[in-house]
């Protein structure tokens, strides 16, 4: 425990990590899903770390839920292993990954798999064939596209249908446990008002509860049929189970950020990540202040840049004042200008001053730093956490 | 040192470091350099790494210069001390760093500290002050706006031009050693071909050399004029000198990039850096390769939105196939599609082959990745090198 250290003596740029409000976006989230009879399957990566993702599960009153989490990477799912054991890696295996995910599968209760076509499972069938000592049976997830069109098996095609028959009453249903359906709503980012996210969150549910549906009636088993985004996962129609759907999948829901903030899926208080930068020079002749947090402390998301009342270009916002944007980023500084033009106050914004600053995107944000300052509601730093980093 | 370690081995994604494209681009722009009749100040924040900064100095037929390097970061000035004498830090200095900088300054010849503002004088006077034991000079730059507007003081300012008659003639000449002016222009980069990069070229030459010529009439003695960027070192006018400058500063042209080639800085085979990573779906119904290289791995840098010609959005090009394009990027896998629609040979594309990507900005790819592999002409890595992280 680092007690006593204060923002101002920290080196800039670096992360802070609003610990209340990360507890209570997690708390939230949780209840959401449980009032409406889902569960959650916490995604690890926005925040990739151990500590958070304990918040996930934190005040779970349902003693019975399993804890289950989802990542992003292999390297992610070894860190995460030592403290979860149901694990989904959501990203659809190359067959260069199979022996790594079987070793770390054998490690815990299970690392779930995820799949969209013939050659996945074929893969993992020829690892165990060629392994016959291992005879755990692979844990996976089918990958539906539900109109993202990123990754995902289209629930449309006959052949979609026939990779479930293949894996759980064909040829190889001995080296498979079918855990059920898994799509993701990317193109949720890309909507224009909260309106449009509850119409998305309503056809998300949808094509994949009836796709979970169909896969039922003709008689397959499936556990688990898991929707979601984090702008989904904020408009939830109240009859979602009506849909088929048992779990949803937030992940960047632990942080938010003003992606989400001006999607209409958070406010700013709900922020939990902000990025702390010292002015390093200001030029009252142009209005303009420059930072010491460029895009390899921010990233180079440009945000929702679609939205049409949105000021751009922008890679985040002051916190403490946010009619100022930052309107360029550099590789190690960014400009700030006053959204509306009007006079910055160089009387406050001084050289050497300290700004906290709302990224676009948390999880690329988040991503830039190999340790997060984590405060209190008193603004003291009492804790460190060290997210997992590369692959 | 790793023999034998093939590209089909690694681990993806991961980035790849053309080893004789890199030493090439190096003795190149030297050459340039030297035969315009200036030194190359080599910036090191492309790569970070000590091995590729003395690629920058080989080959240097001109006996007499000095190896000088520019960093972006502090924690980057203290990395590169080890191993070279003469930096300059060239971000304006800020209060809370100059402590540190002072530190970094001691141990080496000198540490060159850049400054725009008054603020940044009186911050070292005061630290110069109070620690009276350290009567080591400041080094120090002015930084010129020459029209990109981000950093420097504005040559048309008095201002301007009373801060430098305060550090070299005024109160506090003693606590200075004034090196000269250095200006950049980021502006190259959104310039639209290279006869607009030739006339900005001229342009940023003859504002900053204009301003060294003043301050020289006026009875200041500039001993370095410094420009550039790598847009601008790769269109530099034939008389160069006349326009007063003493030295460019480029650092992307060591491993340039796809941004530098759209702007006709560089071709293909001069970019240094490749991402590699593994097919991990195919979706033929939508002529689509999903990979496992996303942002965290390309960056986020949407690369030279302004040009016409471009195929946009584009997140980098596959290197054996350029008609194949990243046009979206996620935080941990990319969808690759035709630009012009024709379809993918997915006899070619499995899932599980390995392809390269060129990444738009390289500075900010090459900072995503914990080390380089570094290949030699006959693909084979012989060498890893660790670039400086964070800050
Ligand atoms: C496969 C998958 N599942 C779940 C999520 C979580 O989505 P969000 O971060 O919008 O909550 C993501 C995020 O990209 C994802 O890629
Ligand atoms: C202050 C400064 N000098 C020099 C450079 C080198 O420019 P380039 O990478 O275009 O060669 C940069 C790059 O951003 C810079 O910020």
């Amino acid at each position: 425990m680092q007690k006593d250290i204060k923002i101002e003596d920290l080196t800039t740029p670096c992360v802070l990590v609003l610990d209340p409000v990360v507890r209570n976006n997690c708390i939230k989230m949780n209840e959401r899903a449980h009032s409406l009879g889902v569960d959650v399957r916490a995604h690890m990566k926005t925040h990739k770390t151990v500590e958070i993702g304990k918040y996930q599960f934190e005040k779970n009153q349902n003693k019975d839920q399993v804890i289950k989490i989802i990542v992003s990477t292999l390297s992610e799912a070894r860190f995460f292993s030592k403290d979860f054991s149901n694990i989904l890696y959501a990203t659809p295996i190359s067959p260069n990954k199979v022996d790594e995910a079987y070793q770390i599968h054998l490690d815990i209760e299970r690392l779930n798999i995820m799949f969209d076509n013939i050659e996945h499972v074929n893969s993992m069938v020829e690892f165990s064939k060629t392994n016959p000592k291992y005879s755990k049976r692979w844990s996976v997830f089918l990958k539906i596209d539900c109109g993202y069109h990123r990754a995902g098996a289209s629930p449309e095609l006959q052949s979609t249908t026939d990779l479930v028959h293949l894996i759980t009453k064909g040829e190889f249903k001995d080296y498979f446990d079918f855990q059920g359906i898994y799509s993701h709503s990317g193109h949720s980012y890309k909507c224009n008002t909260p309106e449009e996210i509850k119409e998305l969150a309503k056809e998300e549910a949808r094509v994949t509860g009836d796709y979970g549906k169909k896969l039922k009636s003709l008689g397959y088993h499936v556990e688990n049929v898991s929707i979601g985004s984090t702008p989904v996962c904020s408009h939830l129609p109240d009859d979602l189970t009506s849909y088929g759907v048992t779990e949803i999948h937030p992940g960047n829901y632990t942080f938010y950020d003003l992606m989400q903030m001006e999607l209409g899926n958070c406010s700013i208080d709900d922020v939990g990540v902000h990025v702390l930068a010292t002015i390093v020079s200001v030029y009252p002749e142009r209005n303009e202040i420059l930072i010491d947090a460029g895009s390899l402390a921010l990233s180079s998301d440009p945000g929702c840049t679609h939205l049409k009342n949105r000021n751009s270009p922008n890679f985040g916002i002051v916190y403490d004042d946010t009619n100022l944007r930052i309107v360029a980023a550099s590789q190690e500084v960014s400009k700030v200008q006053s959204s509306n033009g009007s006079p910055i106050d160089f009387s406050k914004y001084k050289i050497g001053s300290k700004i906290r600053i709302i990224p676009n995107h948390s999880c690329l944000t988040a991503a830039m730093f190999s340790n997060y300052h984590v405060i209190n509601k008193d603004n003291n730093i009492f804790k460190t956490f060290k997210p997992n980093k590369y692959w």
